[in-house]
């Protein structure tokens, strides 16, 4: 196959998984006709054939002559998806932070090629939009922009992300919306509303660094459950450990999880809800990446499911539109007078004027227009990441598929050590994050995070070559 | 004495005073001539000559034959500033939060004439100049108003901030600043990065209600040291509680205290730095009303005085030019590494396009013109509120005489009870606070704070005018 060809195949059939694991397709179902696939995506039922052809050949899908092509159960075996011990430690101290402080430094210095911060590319961002909302902004509410928001947030914005949170089901109202400056405040806001020092927090293993760093700030204990490969955090897991343990709260990433990439599945969200109700315990959903999902649909948050009001689900808009605005919110309900008034004390408002502009960006289509080109793009950055790392990384190394977001999750074979590897990298202006950062208790060592938020070029291109280079260099520990 | 000439004569009055308080006037020195007095305030000659008789009848100045007025000692004893017991309380847990809650919503509903809120109104604002430095920055910084700015903050205004914290002996480096999101999370974050649950934070007596809510929020246990009606904080007072408490923290407004407007004298600032730093505790400082001078000065900080770097001064731009704005930050040396991180968890990087404008805005003049035309109606807004209050509240009413900021501390009749008079006020949509949210011991019943943010209207005077009906009526207690 050619490379062209490679790459039209390899966005068909992304699509098609990504539908099988949102659940738009359900296995047993028809895939989509060749003519409707092939305009959606602007190739030509040649492509779409081939592609399915292939899908079949991988297992995915399976022909019926005469009558089409139909899901298979996806057979796991053969997933090239990184994989670690399923294990669960016991609660301990975090001691992540200086570690991070210094990748984090290290990739913000300039000229440095950044792979490690998950930020979406600047070419990607609807800046004139924006631009023009915060100009009528300046004309409308040129005072209110001036003033103290309520500290719950500005009426229209919460207003408008209630509409956006609203499942079948499940109204939200946005009296249920605290606006928070950036998804940071609001998982910082809902762990201080639930837990005090000393008290265990359940993570996620693999975990958002920066939430293993606030437990470690509060003086929290985490507890990291191992997560399935491709189902992420399993039922089964937190509900022996929350048997056996006293939990203040459970923080979760069940879409497009951070950095695994994995999904929740509905039945297992469900099911998580539903016991940590039993037990009346708080659960903290990031659902910080939702909006950038690769299939038809968002895959409904944990948020969906919650009939007794202990999910409290924290977003923002900085992994989509204005990483800077430092827009993010918390949608609760039972612990809302508590994040409220810690709110008050931490920061008071958010700031008013990028509550007004965000509002004047969602009063309309425009910010579905933005999302709708924003996952095509990341679609396509994480297809030409993925292939840049299989075609330059050591044998052996496995790499997650992720079906949203743009982080990406890879797994270099054993004995080599991502840590020497970020070091390395660094020494050559090519920042990563090692897999190290993403738990306190030693693992990972030979994993790694690469993001996929800028649009993939020769330099990035180069930056992974190099990377590869480097890998295969290490000899094994 | 007509109401107009009444006006001008407390302008230069009140000029002179401020300039006594700040140490432009010592003690024994000229007061500025006639001439130039009347060319600086826009009076006459004859306005100036007036009000300084009427001041060396007051005992301020003192007329020299055939050499001019000279600076008196200010006589304490013919004050009719505020008075309160000068006890120290025992640590204790405060628990002012929800009434504190209650008092601040209740401002916020519509239409109610708010003078409990210390904002500057929005007709003092630079509205059109900051929009046109939001223009500009919207085409030079388009792509970085977008973008994560520095945890730390962005360097040029960090530079800005820095220059302006400069004082005489004492330079500021652009690394020792660190952006917030706004003074609240400035002293939020200081007092995280000193003291733990249970630790004893020392709080003036009166404080400002958001700091003891800080305390009770983060169960730390606050101190409370009476203060001095004129000179606040006392480092007598602090050296006998030192001594005998283990102290986490200080936190004192020492310039243009909210709520009693007091400025803590040169010398006893230095005796308490140099205090506390022979305890090697820190001092948090609140330095937000700082800019609101009235006299020629702005007084020096205690960070001024800091030779082993443990004062943090807080500060912001909410009180001079755009409350919603939320940019806050810390001046400090020591502590930055732990205020960084814990940063980098509450709320990670400060919106970038506010930090972009306000730095736009600081590059040239512009700041210390507005400033100007700020003080200037802060002062015409303090002596009409003042004004009104002695022209209808009961007899034996006190005010504070703030030469700075614009909150008035307001002392009635011994028996009298402002949280009741609070609650008359708000039944008839005038909000004021009550002096019980200044204390978590009970004290300050007879204590109300006024603001006087906002141009003075006939509807504030119809709202004092009520108010003062209101406390007239009040059967003693």
């Amino acid at each position: 196959m050619s490379n062209a060809r490679q790459f039209l195949y390899e966005e068909v059939a992304q699509t098609v998984t990504s539908m099988i694991h949102d659940g738009t397709l359900q296995v047993g179902s028809r895939a989509p006709s060749l003519r409707a696939l092939g305009k959606q995506l602007a190739v030509s039922v040649a492509t779409v054939m081939q592609a399915y052809e292939e899908l079949e050949k991988n297992g995915l899908l399976k022909v019926r002559p005469q009558s089409g092509f139909y899901v298979q159960e996806p057979a796991k075996s053969v997933s090239t998806a990184p994989r670690w011990r399923s294990t669960t430690a016991a609660a301990r101290k975090v001691l992540i932070g200086a570690h991070m402080n210094e990748v984090l430094d290290s990739a913000r210095a300039p000229g440095v090629l950044n792979l490690s911060i998950a930020n979406p590319g600047a070419e990607l961002l609807p800046v004139k939009a924006l631009n023009r909302s915060l100009k009528r902004v300046c004309v409308t509410h040129a005072d209110e922009a001036l003033d103290y928001a309520p500290i719950e947030g500005v009426l229209e914005l919460r207003t408008a992300i209630a509409r956006r949170s609203t499942h079948i089901d499940r109204p939200v109202a946005p009296e249920s919306v605290l606006i928070t400056t950036g998804a940071t405040e609001a998982l910082s806001l809902c762990l201080r509303a639930v837990a005090r020092a000393g008290d265990i927090i359940v993570v996620e293993s693999p975990a958002y660094f920066a939430v293993l760093k606030m437990i470690e700030s509060l003086g929290m204990l985490a507890l990291e459950i191992d997560t399935d490969p491709v189902e992420g955090l399993r039922p089964e897991a937190l509900a022996a450990v929350i048997e056996r343990e006293s939990v203040a709260a459970v923080v979760s990433v069940g879409t497009f999880n951070n950095p695994t990439g994995t999904v929740v599945p509905r039945e297992a969200r469900e099911q998580i809800v539903q016991m940590l109700a039993d037990k009346d315990s708080p659960l903290i959903e990031d659902d910080i990446y939702g909006e950038l999902y690769l299939g038809q649909h968002k895959p409904l948050p944990y948020k969906a499911y919650d009939q007794s009001g202990q999910v409290m689900t924290c977003s923002g808009f900085s992994k989509t539109i204005a990483p800077g605005y430092r827009v993010g919110w918390i949608v609760a309900d039972r612990y809302l007078a508590e994040l409220k008034d810690l709110k008050l004390i931490s920061s008071s408002a958010t700031p008013t004027l990028t509550q007004l502009v965000m509002a004047d960006f969602l009063a309309d289509g425009r910010y579905d227009r933005h999302l709708t080109r924003l996952r095509r793009a990341c679609r396509s950055q994480l297809q030409a990441t993925r292939r840049a790392v299989h075609a330059s990384f050591p044998t052996g190394t496995r790499i997650s598929e992720p079906t949203g977001g743009y982080v990406l999750w890879i797994q270099l074979p054993r004995g080599m050590d991502a840590n020497q590897l970020y070091r390395d990298a660094i020494s050559e202006n090519i920042s990563i994050t090692p897999g190290a950062l993403f738990s306190s208790t030693g693992k990972f060592r030979n994993f790694l995070r690469l993001c996929a938020g800028q649009p993939f070029n020769e330099e990035i291109e180069r930056g992974i070559r190099r990377l590869g280079e480097l890998a295969r260099g290490q000899r094994p520990a």
